[in-house]
């Protein structure tokens, strides 16, 4: 039988954000689902948000749709457009491309959890508009530069030009 | 806001499945969650079972990678090894290729809900084995067979050679 008991699944935590960047997603952990059942082209993973945790830093994809459906708990969706409560059962999409950079943040004191399907581009650019930083993923490999190109050694980043 | 709200979106009824098999989805309907969203690599849709319904004939994708998460009811999942509940919270991964043919049944007195994740390959061949039938679809063209090429026209399919 292909079930998949979320339950009994392991909960990974981690980040291919080089620091000090990773500490925007501490508090974020996941369960890969559609790895577990052997998919591979796309993504369905659960992300819980301990609170004041945030999904990612705020981002959009060139190559890959994205979409999410809220489970439990209080999350807050941040877009260009500002902020927006995401009860249980409400969903948000993201067509590849649409430069509106978004993410998931849990502004309450318990835990909230969200599903999260993702397109797997054979290759993918990623951009962070609030600290002018991408991220182009291809064969494995994981490269993150400032907008214009030059290497991202891991420096603070300056301070991110929107909040959230 | 890419927000999508499915109480607001319109319930869809239909099949491409020809008469006389059309009969064997009465009761099931859907809320297209990702188109209204404007994603186009994956379907992400909520599927509603009236009590007796099924998802659809039990099936398998050549090409298209399939995911499901029970969202409310009581379903049942029905593969090549039989049957099992997949109570709220649930999923099933189908990985495109694996001819584990499979469908969900609504056995309960009321209505069930799951949300179904399916990628959106250029060219599909969907399996029926149950009917000895399958479907290419191609360019927006859906074309049924028996399962050794000769076009199928809709008559009465054989007596299913399992039941479910």
């Amino acid at each position: 039988m292909p079930l998949i008991d979320p339950d009994s699944l392991p909960v990974r935590t981690g980040t291919i954000y080089p620091p000090p960047l990773d500490r925007e997603v501490a508090g974020r952990s996941s369960i890969r689902l559609g790895q577990a059942g052997g998919l591979t082209q796309f993504g369905v993973n659960i992300v819980i948000l301990a609170p004041g945790a945030k999904s990612s830093i705020r981002h959009w994809h060139e190559n890959e749709d994205e979409f999410v459906m809220a489970l439990e708990g209080e999350l807050t969706l941040v877009t260009d457009a500002g902020e927006t409560p995401l009860p249980p059962g409400q969903c948000a999409a993201f067509p590849a491309g649409d430069p509106d950079a978004h993410h998931l943040i849990n502004r309450s004191d318990a835990e909230a959890r969200f599903l999260v399907i993702g397109s797997k581009a054979a290759r993918e650019v990623a951009h962070y508009p609030d600290y002018g930083l991408k991220v182009a993923i291809a064969d494995g490999s994981v490269a993150f530069t400032h907008a214009d190109g030059r290497p991202y050694d891991g420096e603070p980043p300056e301070t991110p030009r929107t909040k959230g």
